[in-house]
Order: C-alpha cells, then sequence, then structure tokens
C-alpha cells in the first residue's frame, strides 16, 4: 500500500481535506495519508506548486502526490496523472504539478478520463473529493496508472524564473516566504559559491540592503540578516531570532544580487 | 478496524487533539483516525453540527464520528451514542449530533453511562480526551454498542431552518460561510431546478442585489457572482476568483431567493 | 511499531510537518504518527516544553515524542534522546523536554551522535527533517536506544515556577493561556484544596479582581470568571461561555493567589 500526500488551499476549517481522506480510506482503507499542507493561498496555484517541489523529495518511491488548488473546476480544464521514477503526481493541468516535475521529469502522463473511478455523482465543485481522491486511493490500491485514463501529451508548465549569472556572481529574486519570515530565493544552494569561502559574498537585498552569507542562522548576531544554504535547496535570508521577510520588508518577486566582494 | 472521525472546537494551537489521539491509539493501537475540522469556533455547536453533517457521507460503513463542542462539560449535560444504519455518533447531547441525523435516522440511542470505559480520572473539563475518546477507541476495537451506557429516549435537536416555497421559486438563509468566502444557503442543490435551464431563474441576495444560476465558478466572468450546485448538497453563492461573503457583506441567516424569471 | 508525536513551531503553513513525515514513513512505513501542536510561536521553547508536558501523559508507554523548536540549529548546540520508563523524547538540548522529564525523570541520556541514523546531506537548518525525523523513525522500528548516540551527562533544563506556600493559601502564576481564552496556573489542581469545600475558597487575579473556584465552567453564570480544576492537572480560570485572557488581561506571568476566606 503506497502512501498518498496531499496539498490543497482548502484550509483547514471547513470539512473538505476531512472528507477527501474520508473518500480515500473508504476505498483503500489501509492507504497511508499526509498533509503537506492545505494553507495554501485560496487559488495560488504557483504557492501550491512550489510547496509540492520543496517537499516530494522526501517521501517514498511509489509515494502518490494529489495536488488540488483548481479555480477552474468544473469547467473544460483537464485533470491529469503523471507519472515519474518516484512518484505520481494528480492534480488539475494548471500548473500546479510543474515545478515538481522540473526535478522528476514525466515518465508518462494521462488525462484523469475514466469515470468508472470517481465518485458519483461527480458534483462540479469539488473534484478534490469526487475525482482526485478516489483515483489516489485506486492508485495506491495497486491499480494500473493506465487504468486512470487516455495517454496526453503535455502539461501546463508555470515559468520558473532562473538566476541569471553577473559580472562578479548572480541575480535572481525571491521566490517565498515561509513562517519563520525567512525569504527563499531561486538561488541554487549548492553551485554558486563555496560555504567554506562565504565571508567572500554578500547577498544584495532590494532597498540598498545587503547581508553576509553564513552556514546557519546563529551565525550572525540576534537580529542581523544572514544568507543560508536553505533545506529545500535554495539560498534563503533569515534574521537570527526575527522575521526577515516582514522585518526587511522582503516580497515574492524582489530581486537579489550574489556578489563575490573585492579583496 | 473501523476509522474514527474527529470534530471539535478545540483548534490546532493546543495539545487537546492530540491528546484525544493518544488515548484512543493506547486503546486501539489500529483505529484510524481523520480530523474533519477543529477549527469550529468555539463553543459554537451549530457550526459542528453542519461541518459533520456536510462531510459525514463521505465515510464508510461503520466510521465512528466524535463530535465534542461541548460548552456544558462537566455539568449535567448528557453525553451519548447514535447508532444509525451507516455510522456511529458520539458527543455531547446539546445538539451537536442532530443535524447529521436528518440524513441518518438514529436506530439506536444510549447515553454513555458505562464508566468502566472511560479513562480515570474523568476530569471535569476534557471529556474529549477521558470520555469521548476512549469510548469511540473501545467501538473502534470491535466493542459492542450496548455496552456504551443506557438506552435513551431521544435527543436534543437543533432547529434547521426549511426552505420555504414562494409563488415563483423558493425562500431560503445562507446558513454557512466557508474558507473561501462562498455562502452556502439551505436551498437543496437538487430538486427546486433543472440546473439545464438555469438561465430561467436568479438568486435574489440582501440588499438589493441578485445572481444568475450557473454550474460552476468560472461560468460568469471573474468577479461576478454565481449561485451553484455545492458540493454538500446545497445551492452556494460564489464569486468567480473571489471572496462572495465578504464582497457582497453575506453572513448566516441573511435570506436568500430563488426566482424564476419571466420570459 | 511505535508511536511517534510531533511538537513544532513549524505551523501548517508550509511543507515542514509533511516532510518530516515522509521521512519517517519512507524509514518506517508502519509507524503511526499523532501531531501534538505545530503552532508553538516561533522559538518558543518554554510554549513547547509546556504542550509536550501537559500531553505526553496521555499516550502508550513506548511512545516517542520528537520536540522541535530549535533556534540553535545548525549551531555546536546538541541533539539529544532521552528514555524514561513510559517514553523516549527527542529534541535539541535546549531545554524543550525539560518540563515533560519533570513528571517522567530520565532513565538515559544520549547525544545523536550516530550520523549514519541521519538523513544525508544534512541541511544546517532543518534537523527535524534530517535527524530527529529518520532517528525517531529508526527508533519506532525497534532500533536499539544506544544506538542513537553517545552516553551524556544531562540536559539544559528550563526553570520552573514553584507555587510557594503563604498564610492562608498559596501564590502562584499563570503559565499559559489556550485557546479557548483559559488561563492555565502553576497551582496544581489536587493537593492544595478540597473541591468539595470549594466555597471556602477565592482566587486571586491581577488588577484586584478575584474569583470562586467551581468544578466546572457552567458552575457560574454566564460570563463570570471561575477557577476550574484543569484537565492537564493545573488550576486554571475561565469565564463561563466567554475568553478569559482577553477579557480579564491575563498574561504568562501573572501572579495568582489562592486564599482560604475567614469564616
Amino acid at each position: 500500500m503506497r502512501l498518498i500526500t496531499l496539498t490543497s488551499d482548502f484550509g483547514l476549517d471547513d470539512w473538505f481535506v476531512g472528507t477527501m481522506k474520508g473518500v480515500i480510506l473508504d476505498l483503500a482503507p489501509e492507504a497511508r495519508i499526509v498533509d503537506l499542507t492545505h494553507a495554501v493561498r485560496p487559488r495560488d496555484v504557483r504557492g501550491a506548486a512550489f510547496a509540492l517541489m520543496a517537499a516530494c523529495g522526501a517521501f517514498p518511491r511509489g509515494t502518490i502526490h494529489v495536488a488540488v488548488v483548481d479555480p477552474g473546476v468544473g469547467s473544460e480544464r483537464a485533470a491529469v496523472a503523471v507519472r515519474t521514477a518516484n512518484a505520481v503526481f494528480l492534480g488539475p493541468d494548471n500548473g500546479v504539478l510543474s515545478y515538481a516535475l522540473r526535478c522528476q521529469p514525466p515518465l508518462e502522463i494521462r488525462q484523469l478520463t475514466n469515470a468508472r473511478l470517481w465518485r458519483q455523482p461527480v458534483s462540479r465543485t469539488f473534484h478534490g473529493r469526487d475525482v482526485f481522491a478516489p483515483v489516489a486511493a485506486f492508485l495506491a490500491g495497486g491499480g494500473r496508472f493506465r487504468r486512470v485514463g487516455l495517454p496526453r501529451g503535455d502539461l501546463t508548465r508555470l515559468a520558473w524564473p532562473e538566476p541569471r549569472p553577473t559580472a562578479r556572481g548572480h541575480t535572481g529574486e525571491i521566490i517565498y516566504t515561509d513562517r519563520f519570515g525567512n525569504a527563499l530565493t531561486n538561488l541554487p544552494a549548492e553551485g554558486l559559491l563555496d560555504w567554506e569561502q562565504a565571508a567572500d559574498w554578500r547577498l544584495q537585498l532590494p532597498r540598498h540592503r545587503t547581508c553576509p552569507l553564513g552556514l546557519f542562522y546563529q551565525s550572525v548576531r540576534p537580529g542581523a540578516a544572514v544568507a543560508v544554504p536553505g533545506s529545500s535547496g535554495w539560498i534563503e535570508i533569515a534574521t537570527n531570532g526575527g522575521q526577515a521577510a516582514s522585518e526587511l520588508a522582503l516580497r515574492v518577486g524582489d530581486p537579489v544580487r550574489l556578489r563575490r566582494q573585492r579583496r
């Protein structure tokens, strides 16, 4: 029996997530279900795509990841299943799966067209419960991937902001802020600099601020900013003991610049 | 081993929900536990009753639903167990179970009087942990329903606002607003109109507003309001891409009127 | 297979908690995982210590409790495992385990030094995923406690505010406020007074207020304050149907005084 993860913008205030679990466990009583997060802002496809990319590497081979941020539910948008070497991804074809698939290239893509697997009658507004949950349960119970529906050529992809090299480093941008106020950038933590020589580098922030690089939060004095190699693979901006994003007014999309200093 | 769902106003900020699960898993190590929601507003018996009604149909036969919104805990209010054809419901006898029981009529009602099943010593303020959790575990492990306590004649019922027919349609009210700002009404999604002819109908909202009916959120232009057949079985008011409840100032209890238009 | 509980300041908005669960279930597919709470305020070691102490008594013998509130992650702070008669506790050695260990004295303390058990490469900022989760999974799967690392002499302890006897009672302080606005004190619910004679006692609150003692919330009129024997073992201050902490402006650290009245 395989593991199922759930990512959505459903929140935990209503019964939506619990209801999806009820449908899954009705069909696959032994399934293990893990919530990635349900606090994606309503209809924030990019935020969900990012969370799924950041987390999916930690899960066992064969995990079934279900991502339901689905403003087009009930319209003609397709629902898809994607098989990779490590996992299966289920979601609407609106880009929500596309960041995760940067790390795990698709081996097979299918559109969810086999209505016999769905919960009937299918509502127009809650495919998480009526389509994605039962298909996930079907796969978790050992159902064949090809039975979920017809082959499909490609997927909707969200643009990924690639960092660009500069004369003395790289330029990038802030792509996510977490609950600690840490601001994740699109600069990879590995490959751009030798962290043993972190003292040679600075990260330029918006509004003419700059911060040193360091290996962990407490490598600077309390309250000071530091750019560390973040746990999800990107350089992230923190303040030791503080909330960098609010204290430094950092927002998703703000530019940053990694520069080697003159000596 | 049966499934247990938990619904409460305990929130997730403290250790209350986790503690109930510890008690359940101590007594029934194989039990599966699903949270419906713990974000019911403190002491909002009606909100919990609504969530339980909206979700319980998605769970497997034999599921044990525990609902603990219990302002009278420790007083003389009774704790009850209700067996239906599909499920068992446990909770204080304050109406929290009564909406779910509109769909699943009680076959047997018992008061939780068998203190040998409880966690000792029983606190005066946390029967979720000390009474409901161990009784749920007892039943999940195969314990007989009749052992939970003495038969009881009837239950406290919350009034349900029934919609009323009018000359050209039905009048109802808003009964719940969800995290997307969708406003659920008490007008059933099925039976009042033929959705193929939705264009013939309008929903009158408070403050002289009106909105069309449609099958899904994106059936109107972005930002516009639409009344759709909601996934829990009621007509609900949404705005495409927005938060209808705040944008249209809709509140629980506000009247709505479904009208067929003259042609 | 043993039970694992998770307590942290990670919140549920990001993917951190889900990721820890992915790592655990990769290594110990049968593990049962229960969230105590992840809403500890960022870096509030004392808040997490309190939640763990309040909840751990409800879990089965052998449960593995993981507490990750870890502002010093990546620095030289040690990570530890503590075995008691009832449980195993894992966390950074910053005091987060120390309140729970007041009730369950340590039988064996080890520092997490066996890097072969960890997820590689180990990040500098997310030991919850890379160190604590895999060590918890190792123990849940039956791994020997002594293999987690080298013996360690003692632990960082947080000061615990002991109540003090006075001429006519005891003086204490508020140590926690919960989501219902109940204010928990450090005055033990058992041993200081005979609750059958509760009418003989009063609790003095800050700002010259006072409240009666009672066995449950509804023992006073709606809106009135009452001090009840709380479910976690301390006297707590509530208002019947209200939010005592905000209504009475009660804060952690505020003094309270339990006094027997003259008759």
